[in-house]
């Protein structure tokens, strides 16, 4: 299903190329003024079309390597239109609906993917599942369908500033590299031969009240692992000590001057006052030239499939861990926000 | 909150040194047979009773440690108590009750703790949120708890079997050891230090139909690792690629023979007809004697704790991940079984 | 929260004099043809633009008499923007996504509500909740948010005939007249006073095969009556022998060869395989003239209202009853496909 | 399912002859002292074994007629076990679990019932849905089920108390009598015939806030239908003018002095500050002398139902809303805690 929270509750909708990707926000407070502007920024973020700052952490986006804005993110260029909710820019406790109107795509780009599985992606899945699905850039398993969850990430991100509370997230390892100043020119080598790689986005969620979290079945840790795994191409969450720490012996751990090392701000599924912070592994996209090279000549040498000598390899990220920084924020402010109205703090 | 599941529902409850643990399970089908000696086994695998096998992976149980069954696990013995949904061993299709009570525990053992809070536990986290916690043992946050969690997956994991779904986990790392067969030397070494140490479970799941995952926000991976983040200490899950590849190229995992590296038996939320591979790494416990006997000389050297004196440091295990084997399992079951009822797989 | 429904969710936004009312409805399996001109009369139905015949027992619509369509109803002509989840008119198995644009009204019609609350509305309740309001016409709280509803329903209603499940309801009371024939008249003089009037619409599904319902808080009846209650209007539901039957004795009923009078195709909260019969009432609506004259001169009196003049008295149904049948239908719609998917029927 | 509520959750369990009927409830804020007399008493108005006073509008209890506490209500006295969330009679913020053991029942009583279905009764449909059922009175048809819910809601009660918030229930008609004073008799003539008779019971709710409910697919009135239409031989429901008043016009409705006639406290699903007044109405129930007689002989003339000669005509109440009582103010006081928690009033 495509809807997440419990009080305050987001709904998406929308294929890639269909007629719009958008989403309903419920339980937003009445009598708060949206500020337009940071969610365009924030959508801006997701698109690749401003260049992120070293400081922010995500130090790096492909579409300005060298030429500036891509023609396809400008192509895409994200207008939010209003539909519900907000009256003169204020909220009214209502749902707040909008969308965002895709372009028109160039569809016969799409066509040999009628016929044909791209793998890594879930082309195969969607089609055994519904029997059906929206061969154009992938439908609903496009990331395009993000930018929903930026926009209505951003809202929730504005309500919790109110009560001091920031979420901030950043790119902290491309491929082997862990050193922020590296990552453009990483992840430019990797672009130029034609393949693409994975990546690590850390997130730290700052002036949260303790308390927050209700066990067991509603832990911070369960919501925040539940919301991030839903982000397409991300393999893995972990917080605190995580998979990195597995070595550390407890003594090593609890004795430590560095108790938000084990802990990560949570502690048995409610927040302990720290700061929050955990860790999602998006892996390198399936879309790069020599995955699809190599399908492409797979193809070829089918005589049944005549669409296959079409493949065009598109502009595609050597890694979505970038973009997917405005989108793990986006998240983790919804379930956050959740987490704040159920508990009247 | 307490439940988990949609139209397969799990409610949890009980404190450790309450009158008892139990579950209600909601959503079972009417007219199947309980398997009473399966659910038995499961519980004595959660509460290290019977010498896991190195074939299944959790390759070593502290308990049995030279000494054969210990005195606490059999003091602990899980009588399961069936109240409801349940007549001549049938199931009825009404909600199905049932407690384990708790053994009569010398509470004062705990007394110290209604003034301390140990480190690495919820005592504080607790207190905060509520104002009040039940001090003996951890409440609900105590690992008793899963016990309840444990009876529950495995009537999921008969149902399951009707449908030819198996779901099986096993130790993959201790520590820095990823060798099975030098799992038990290691612990049972970090055991004589008074120290703890933290391990990888791995879980699979074969058998799953195409098709099981709602995308976007009830994907498969989302539910696992909501259920999973649940449980005591677990501290990430990843699936098919995971952290561990972060350093492979698009190339590399594309272009292996060896798909199931990448995608775990999940695309795009949806179940792609492997088997099913995700992993949950599990902290050291921070109850060891090492942890406490610091604690302890802390406590002494502060006039306002005259209870600081008698901390005890009962037996602890130096691994919980070797018990936590048979409750992923059950999250597992709990997750898929959910799934199952709800797409009429 | 504007959301209804487990398995198949509809959620509904939109202010009546806002950009757009519109909805979402997720759930809906893959691969069905979408009859959109279903749609429209349904839509028509609602709005009364369609001259109810005798035979569906909606027998007068208030827009209709003596004068054909009124100038409202056309102006008001809803036109569907379909958004997601359906391509070359068929579904996708993503959510679908609507909208319907609202016409441009002359909203200074409305200025005099800012500042006054009508008699029998909700507008002071949400005034106190949200501390703002959309004054324009009622908001969330205008009979217009139901056009949403009712496209939604009449999807649900195309799932149900697939499996031969038939939902229909009539007006069956109006005033103190049960006679249909009546029903025409006595709108036409309850509206030539300028008053308004009450009335009862029933609803009986056919077809629905045994064993929908879920004890013990998923009762068929318990659904039932939740969704009519959310209609605008509706002060009462009751099913079988509902409040009517009060005076009679427990022999009379069940010695009866009129077994349905008392159970309405309903025992323990599960269809039993004959047809369900349940009724609503719905009062008068209070903005007809009379009323809105008394509150005019009540206004005109207070020196601090000087907007209190301009009361305008619309166009109003004389009796909701009439149109909210459509309304009847398809909340009844969502309800019992909700159930169907969730029991694999 | 057998939960409700969705920050407040109460689940149900138990079969009316199995080991015991019980619940959990999930959300009461911690540090509550519980007042088990209160509880007690409310198990005791819901057994018909106190007097209900004439002051409460609870007229008249079977039970006491002219012999005192009835040996069928002494046998079931019901014993409340605590299992979780309490320690020392105050509240742990966990989930309260608890228990009313079974009195060990002549089980050959109900062996008729194994091939036989009841007329008015779910009998048949559990086995329709199911294939199999606790035949032995009910299962979970049974009314002995409402015990767990007026523990639960007594609880609920006890915390909207202390908000000043009161929720009380009475008896209001009974057949065509709409005099409380002549209740006794009334029913005692139906007993004397064998017969049984309906009734309406009418709740009110004072002290609950402006703004409590939550447009438009949880509004008030639709929670409170919804929990209403839950419980044993509830046939409808209605607030406000309900069905009684169709037949005044919205000039008599609005212009009168009576506004709270209409409104029942509620405008557009939230409470506007007055009471809110609702009413329920309860058929009367199939178990009567007469009913079974007629029953007994059909059986008899059967020659394929052996056991049909020995259906036992036991003790039943000729009207069954005496009893609801308790049990309506028990789901309202539930109903109205879980929107308090939600809305932090």
């Amino acid at each position: 299903m495509n809807s997440l929270g419990k009080n305050f509750v987001f709904t998406s909708f929308g294929e890639s190329h269909g007629r719009a990707v958008g989403g309903v926000l419920d339980g937003v407070p009445a009598g708060v003024r949206i500020d337009v502007d940071m969610i365009r920024e924030a959508l801006d973020r997701r698109a690749g079309r401003v260049a992120p700052s070293l400081e922010d952490g995500c130090a790096y986006s492909l579409e300005f390597k060298g030429e500036g804005i891509s023609p396809r993110a400008k192509r895409e260029k994200d207008e939010v239109e209003w539909l519900s909710g907000v009256l003169d820019g204020v909220t009214l406790g209502t749902p707040i609906a909008f969308i965002i109107r895709n372009a028109d795509a160039r569809s016969q780009d799409y066509d040999w993917l009628k016929h044909n599985y791209r793998p890594g992606h879930a082309d195969q899945t969607y089609q055994d599942k519904y029997g059906i699905r929206d061969h154009r850039g992938g439908g609903r398993a496009s990331a395009r369908e993000t930018a929903s969850r930026v926009v209505a990430g951003a809202i929730a991100q504005q309500l919790l500033a109110e009560k001091k509370i920031q979420i901030s997230a950043r790119l902290v390892q491309v491929g082997t590299e862990t050193n922020p100043d590296k990552f453009a020119q990483y992840i430019a080598d990797i672009q130029k031969e034609g393949d693409s790689i994975g990546g690590v986005v850390e997130c730290t969620i700052t002036g949260l009240p303790v308390g927050v979290g209700e066990p067991i079945f509603d832990k911070l840790q369960s919501h925040l692992a539940y919301a991030m795994m839903s982000i397409n191409a991300c393999k893995g969450f972990e917080y605190g000590s995580g998979f990195s720490n597995v070595a550390l012996k407890g003594s090593e751990m609890y004795l430590s001057n560095d108790s938000q090392l084990v802990s990560g701000g949570i502690a048995g599924g409610i927040s302990d006052g720290n700061p929050i912070v955990f860790r999602c592994v998006f892996k390198p996209t399936a879309s790069n030239r020599k995955t699809l090279e190599s399908l492409h000549s797979t193809l070829n040498s089918s005589p049944n499939s005549p669409l296959a000598s079409s493949p065009k390899v598109g502009r595609h990220d050597a890694c979505v861990a970038v973009r997917a920084v405005a989108v793990v924020e986006a998240m983790a402010a919804l379930v956050v926000q959740d987490f704040i109205l159920a508990e009247n703090q």
